[in-house]
């Protein structure tokens, strides 16, 4: 499998748009698509958005690494994590983690397993901004 | 929780028109989205498509009665439920199901379980269009 196939993407780009350039696969049945969404409240006060940053390369090397490693131990499916830096208002996606498995069982699993490897590890920090 | 936010559709329509009428959530900080896709292979022959069909009044009703009763076990999510019929290629989507919820565990766990009660009840044939 090629490598090519699991990507990871640190930018200002949106979810949306990201989502626009997938292509399908013939061999995969399943392709689960977690957004993670801004809410648009923060220790219970309103805000309008959160703004994400970090260092882009190291953030970028921290993803890679999980990539790397899922991959290594589930080497059927394919991935693609995007995280969106800079503002992201509230009710828009910050972070995208598609899987795609042959059956669907393992999705939920190796998606699960991405959301909280990122999590644990990746730096990006978190700016609420309030209204 | 309007019912208007759980939603159920069974038409020609694809999985990523569906998806282009999705409006966001402020409250809802997990957005699942699983794409059940067609492969290209059926009992080890090539495919290039699955033709579904199904009686649409009976097949909806009872995706209804799944979200209905899901609804009323867990409150607190949002769902939407698209079924593709008619003929749908190798590579495309034939089912998605959108789970939206506060936090991620949930949407897991609610997505998959409506994937199982959809596979156990609902009422739609398939049929694999050889190549």
């Amino acid at each position: 499998m090629a490598s090519s196939d699991f990507k990871v993407s640190i930018s200002e780009q949106s979810v949306a748009e990201v989502e626009k350039t997938f292509s399908p696969s013939l061999q995969h049945g399943a392709d689960l698509r977690f957004h993670g969404v801004v809410r648009d409240q923060e220790d219970d006060k309103i805000i309008t958005g959160i703004d994400y940053s970090c260092y882009q390369d190291m953030a970028a090397a921290e993803l890679q690494k999980i990539v790397d490693q899922m991959q290594s131990e589930h080497p059927d499916h394919l991935a693609h994590i995007h995280h969106r830096i800079g503002f992201v208002a509230a009710g828009d996606a910050s972070i995208l983690i598609r899987v795609q498995t042959a059956h669907s069982q393992a999705a939920f699993d190796l998606s699960r397993e991405y959301l909280r490897r990122i999590k644990q590890t990746v730096p990006i920090w978190k700016k609420p901004i309030f209204a």
